[in-house]
């Protein structure tokens, strides 16, 4: 047995023990310490990066750690065995996407004004922002030997008559607290109930005297990211906001990855674990806190997520999504309840599941089509998720599709070598200059906050500049030398956006080649299945009235740049709106609005699904789109000009 | 620290470790170990002895240890504390009540007899015996490109088509197995399913080829006997039965005792515990293991049990049951599901509750009402049920009256020196001879069983023969001497059925005129009651046409005795039924018949309750019951005779 131990740049360390022979990822995952590596530890994607501080391990080298690097004692851990006591540093970037909760401060008004303009755009559709929970005090007369009734009969009457609906449930937790909250508080009493046409359930009971809230979690779960809220449902006031990385992550980087680790032994259970007990749990533990609330006074969840993460989050087989034919388990439910899946809420609240509508096209989709307003309008606008997986929907009040292509996690700061979520410390905007080639950056957080990676938004500049600058060529090669640009042993160039020194962390903020063509390969799919789609229907892009952009990707895209890129088709800039997490805002009004749950059902079985692999063209618009911006710059005009 | 060892008579060992000043009986229950304290350790019933064997004990004397049995180590476990390393031993008297947990031989005919009885009577009053539960077989499609829909509509689909239902119902412990069960079976599966005319919930689901049952599990819990069946919803087979104590005795012997132990700190956990985890989950498992079935198969449940005993096991406050104006939390709830209690069946199994009409008149009696069949009948009946709470209903096809009367744990074994419930060991029936007073038993059990004490059976043919032989007096005082009777060192009386050396025990089988005494209260309150009622009703005991005696006074209950010693009215004998545990075979049928569980229910809302205690004559009547067998002989006319 050996002593593993893991210091942080913080100063925190984590101490577990081993035997020879361990792998070190593994040892990492056992001990709850968060490295990344989204190729699940094949030593494909170089994240997993720690550095050797005392002892020895036992590491094969890869083409990820150059000569330089691994004297400095760099290695990667999933390469990496244990053979004597050691400890290893994790730099922050190694945990960029897990670690990294950040529940918002919500005196910041941009926070919260997305949710506002939803929550007025969905009423302006004429959606009731009104859902079936409710608060309603109850007086009964106390019992008496002429009057024996029991307590469960004595407050269903109560309740009948209260509201004149004939079927009153009463569930066993409140059955339960009943003889108690009756008599403590004279049998005047507070419910929280769930109305419908046939029956009202009782959720909870208090004293008349407390004070009692209705509160909703709504939830997005991304592969790559999760981001929730907690709101008062009685008027969608929202009361914590919170988003962290995807717990899973550290079982693969996208879809497909994690669906292989859940066909291994206990590996259902693994993932549903990561992503609740790891992720949604403690998230919902901060935003309580943060607002003051016990948890069991969340009544009602909403979880809008991809297909796969759906059936992982509810611990369900989702092999099925991504072998011909393709068929989930479910598209919509109506049978979750938060003790069924482990959600630290009230055990009885029910989870409304945002509808897939295909293995690729999922709740996500839908609820963040639903916010778009696209099937408001008669003109035709084009919703795009920059997600792990990219998706798209285009259409107007007639008609929608959707389809759905393999982005990767790089808008997500994902197969970057530096790449990290739009959280503190992010690089999330930058120029660069022509002449000196030196950067300007805006970093993500306090004022003051030191540069730890890069985010989309970030990358999508950077890129966007170094090819304008003449820094990099269509292919995303290296054609320029300077201080702040370097070539290693087999000659890839790369770009320094900060220095150690300048940088937060132990390690410099850097673009490389590799990043780049990861980067371009993302950018590539979507527009290719942008061209594709509308090809499809005969459609141009000069028809296109309007451009939702939603993801992870950061406020902070710079749509100029984006197109600059050839990432999205060369229209008008001002037809291009940011919109945000529409899967967050999409869960948080199908929370609040029966009204708007069901008009999402209605909009996902009304939607034409386009399976793009089976588009011939596809793959050559795919490889056309790989270049900055396009093989065709003439899709490009305005770029061309600028 | 020091070491406390129990043994037993069976050489088995428990160790554990205390401190100074730690009470013996308090440790026991830390550490599972049965000592029976049926007056919740306040050293007022003497039947928590043991026998320290090296090592000493800080206890004090009571009037329960003669100064001989104190000489050779006779304790109270209650009044005894730690002071040094110990060993004690734990008779097996001392745990009569709980660790005799007994699987039922099912070959042996009697087992099974009474309930293929109920069944055809209730059958022959028109109650069909089905019930909502049925295995199905269903074929779908599997599906393809062309036919993408998700695995829960699919099977919705086939459902609803198979059964003409609209609304199909699949609840997460399904959709969670849905993907792989379709696919290993090639879309041909088996599903368990409840069918109602609104809908239809699909519990469970197998491949076609699979063998499926459909278990029930039918449960009366007593204060002090708890009693079980497994059976086959389909056809109402007896798959597997049990007895064992009730673990909550260990906690005190009567339903008030239980009450007070549930208001401490953690008590209402502590007894739902003792009942559903130390109690009815061993016997399920027992159960299980002897029918070959999981317990996974065991779809629905149904409990009949007093009101006190229903709170308790639902981890429901029962003190409003004993303060007036005694209101239970509920007279009926379908709230309750195996998943909310602990129970270890199906996580989705409904709890059917026999309904209670008041805090004393519980699901015990409105399920043994049923199958005494009295209200199926123009002649009058009077229905007994011999509980720790003596039950008694009186009527017909036209109306029925109850009421309730603490008889205490008497008839079933409690506040009996060496009472025991009917299981192997127990003396169950008796005669004396008149000259030689030498006793000739029945012991329950294999035969060669050695006597270990007396069951309430037992227990009215020692009194009666005692009495008859001039043994004692109507006082229940020692009138004769002889090798079996002795006088304690106060000067009261016992008489000895069984030597330690004839005995299988390390104690001799005695009654004192203590256990005489407490039996007589007992008897007393059962005659008193029955004359109290009869009489507000203006009925004489010769207009009884049946007299229906339940309960777990044991089978081999003699009713002439019974009415020798004053217990049961003076009628012709052959007017007297034993019915055996009625509470049981009426959960059996309300488990296994949707009709008669409504029947139930209909019974219990008509019945009509009488308050003993409000009428001004019940104390008289209870006074001049306490006699064998009355104070006023003209009431036993055939007894005077004899």
């Amino acid at each position: 047995m050996y002593k593993v131990t893991f210091a942080f740049e913080d100063g925190n360390v984590v101490e577990t023990f081993a035997n020879t022979g361990d792998n070190l990822l593994e040892i990492a995952r056992e001990a709850n310490v968060a490295i990344d590596a989204p190729c699940s530890g094949n030593a494909s994607c170089g994240k997993c990066r720690v550095q050797l501080k005392s002892g020895e391990l036992d590491s094969k080298k890869t083409l990820h750690i150059s000569e330089e690097e691994y004297q400095e004692g760099w290695r990667l851990a999933c390469v990496s065995t244990v053979c004597a006591d050691v400890t290893v540093l994790v730099p922050d970037i190694a945990s960029a996407y897990k670690s990294r909760m950040k529940v918002a401060d919500l005196s910041s008004k941009g926070e919260i004004a997305i949710f506002e303009n939803v929550k007025s755009d969905i009423e302006l559709a004429g959606i009731e922002l009104t859902n079936s929970l409710d608060v309603v005090d109850v007086k009964m007369s106390p019992p008496s030997l002429d009057d024996t009734m029991p307590d469960n009969e004595r407050l269903m009457r109560a309740l009948r008559k209260y509201l004149n609906i004939s079927r009153v449930r009463i569930p066993y937790s409140v059955l339960r607290k009943l003889p108690n909250v009756l008599r403590d508080n004279d049998f005047a009493v507070k419910c929280v109930v769930r109305t419908t046409p046939d029956d009202m359930f009782v959720y909870d009971i208090f004293g008349k005297d407390e004070d009692v809230l209705i509160g909703g979690l709504a939830i997005d779960i991304g592969t790559t990211t999760v981001s929730a809220l907690i709101i008062n449902m009685e008027n969608g006031e929202i009361l914590a906001k919170a988003s962290a990385g995807n717990g899973q992550i550290r079982y693969g980087a996208d879809v497909i990855n994690r669906i292989i680790e859940q066909q291994k032994p206990g590996g259902t259970n693994r993932l549903q674990r990561a992503v609740i007990d790891d992720t949604i749990n403690p998230m919902i533990q901060e935003m309580c806190k943060k607002a003051g609330i016990s948890r069991n006074s969340i009544y009602r969840m909403c979880v809008a997520a991809n297909s796969t993460m759906n059936h992982l989050f509810a611990g369900i087989n989702a092999d099925p999504l991504r072998m011909e034919p393709y068929i989930p388990a479910f598209f919509k439910t109506n049978s979750l309840f938060a003790s069924d899946v482990g959600i630290a809420i009230n055990p009885d609240a029910h989870i409304i599941v945002a509808p897939n509508i295909g293995s690729y096209v999922g709740g996500d989709i839908t609820a963040g089509t639903l916010v778009s307003m696209i099937w408001n309008k008669p003109e035709f606008s084009l919703f795009i998720d920059l997600g792990t997986n990219g998706e798209l929907v285009f259409g107007n009040s007639d008609f929608m599709m959707s389809c759905a292509c393999s982005a990767g996690p790089a808008f997500e700061g994902g197969d970057i070598s530096c790449g990290m979520r739009a959280t503190d410390g992010a690089i999330e905007a930058c120029t660069i200059d022509k002449e000196t080639m030196e950067p300007t950056y805006k970093i993500v957080g306090e004022p003051g906050t030191k540069p730890i990676g890069l985010c989309g938004s970030g990358i999508i500049d950077i890129i966007s500049e170094l090819y304008m600058c003449g820094i990099i060529d269509p292919k995303g090669k290296f054609i320029r030398e300077g201080k702040r640009i370097r070539h290693d042993q087999y000659g890839m160039g790369s770009y320094v956006i900060a220095f150690e020194e300048e940088a937060g962390s132990v390690k410099d903020v850097e673009i490389t080649e590799v990043d780049i063509d990861n980067f371009i390969r993302a950018k590539g799919a979507i527009f290719s299945a942008i061209r594709t789609m509308l090809g499809s229907l005969d459609f141009d892009v000069s028809m296109i009235d309007h451009v939702y952009v939603a993801g992870g990707i950061g406020s902070g895209i710079n749509m100029e740049n984006a197109v600059n890129i050839g990432m999205f088709p060369d229209v008008p800039l001002d037809k291009f709106h940011y919109i945000g997490n529409s899967s967050l805002s999409g869960a948080y009004v199908m929370l609040l609005s029966t009204k708007a749950e069901k008009k999402t059902y209605e909009l996902a079985s009304n939607m034409t699904y386009m399976e793009l692999s089976t588009v011939p063209t596809y793959m050559d618009e795919f490889v056309g789109s790989c270049f900055i911006p396009h093989t065709d710059t003439g899709l490009f005009p305005n770029v061309k000009q600028r």
